[in-house]
């Protein structure tokens, strides 16, 4: 069965996902760049990269993936919505390589972009806008990819296999936070944790056996 | 220079350092012992346990320490302050044998304990309380024994020199969190993350040579 996945999900010590204020030239607000650090040392990010464990993490993202879903911050700065222009912050060939689906309340019709990307804008609830993806995602998986309001809203409503986040050695105190309204995750998941050499604490949560929410 | 200490201080995915609500059955709250079982499996906690990571971090709880500094919901639950006879939570002999400062808005006088334990009861500022528990301690180093509102506010206030968080991995949703208003840590302090085959990871914040607050 296909599963639901998110991948490669950094967060602060305190458990922030990007910092404030999000803008047109700070996307991550005061975090800058700092909570992806650990990806621009891998290969997956740029050639000449580490092949070592944090790039062996960051490959996963893109494997067997047949579509995503994402919120609307991460699409754009604040206020995109009321720029017809607007094509998310990638180029004409984002990243994503497969349908991609938008969250937000102000839908507009789908962009077709360069490299398999399609943006389509969406306003449902997470399990409406899952079974969307999982239909163009066919056989494959269906990510989640931020940010954190998005992560948490897919995990509350217990519809995320695996997760991983990426802890960062800093203290960023303000934010999107991941953790609000996640108590007793480890019920629902098995949780590992390990350290890295570049410094970051990769943490995989993997639904345990028999926990999978029964459909209605 | 004599150093000031925290040690095994042992904190939720979320940054809780303990559940809710305290109460007599239930000093930790929700959070049970959960937070603390990395340390039930070493030599340092009972004969017969391991001496690998988790161990060799928990034994220099008790290293070059000439005196504690606790808040007041570490040394009973709410309402102790009521009874005029609560000693602590920790019998005759309680694990600390040095004097030991109790941070709360309704002191008492002194108890001396057996063992080397007298506990001081303290109203006053970090500042404040810190010199005296330095004074105490001559040339040993001081140890802010938790909780999370007191380590918080110790190191909010620039006295700790060296931060030992133990990341279990559980996530509690309440409680009281370490992280409010330490933003930016990371200038003040190098960070250290190791995962330890028990599952938890362990955060060592070691001050930077010359971040030290120059005293008034
Ligand atoms: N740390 C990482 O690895 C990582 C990964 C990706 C992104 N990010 C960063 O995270 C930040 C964005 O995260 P965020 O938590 O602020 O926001 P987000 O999750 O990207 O977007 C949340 C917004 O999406 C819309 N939305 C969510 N669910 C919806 C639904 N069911 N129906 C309709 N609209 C819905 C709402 O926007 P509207 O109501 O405005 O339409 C909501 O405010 C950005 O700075 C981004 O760069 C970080
Ligand atoms: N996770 C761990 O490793 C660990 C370690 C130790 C303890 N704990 C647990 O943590 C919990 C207690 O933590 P907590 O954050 O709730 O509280 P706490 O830090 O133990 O105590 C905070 C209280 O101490 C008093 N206080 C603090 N600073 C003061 C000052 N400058 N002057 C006067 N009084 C001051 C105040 O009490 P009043 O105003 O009431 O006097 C304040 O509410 C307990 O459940 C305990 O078992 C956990």
């Amino acid at each position: 069965m296909p599963l639901v996945r998110v991948h490669n999900f950094s967060i602060s010590l305190d458990g922030f996902g990007a910092g404030e204020p999000q803008s047109a030239e700070a996307p991550f607000g005061h975090a800058g760049e700092r909570l992806h650090e650990w990806m621009f040392g891998t290969r997956f990010w740029a050639e000449g990269g580490s092949a070592g464990m944090d790039d062996s993490f960051a490959l996963r993202h893109s494997v067997g993936i047949g579509a995503e879903i994402m919120g609307a911050n991460k699409f754009g700065p604040p206020g995109w919505q009321d720029d017809p222009d607007w094509k998310g912050w990638w180029g004409p060939n984002p990243p994503f390589h497969t349908p991609t689906y938008v969250l937000t309340h102000r839908p507009r019709s789908p962009l077709e972009m360069e490299g398999g990307t399609t943006f389509h804008f969406l306003s449902t609830s997470p399990e409406e806008a899952l079974a969307i993806a999982q239909e163009a995602a066919g056989d494959l998986d269906v990510r989640i990819g931020g940010g954190a309001t998005t992560v948490r809203e897919f995990v509350a409503a217990d519809l995320v296999d695996h997760l991983h986040l990426v802890q960062a050695p800093i203290v960023l105190g303000r934010g999107t936070r991941i953790w609000d309204g996640l108590e007793a995750l480890e019920d629902t998941y098995d949780i590992e944790a390990v350290s890295s050499p570049s410094g970051v604490t990769h943490l995989t949560f993997t639904r345990k056996a028999g926990t999978a929410e029964v459909p209605a």
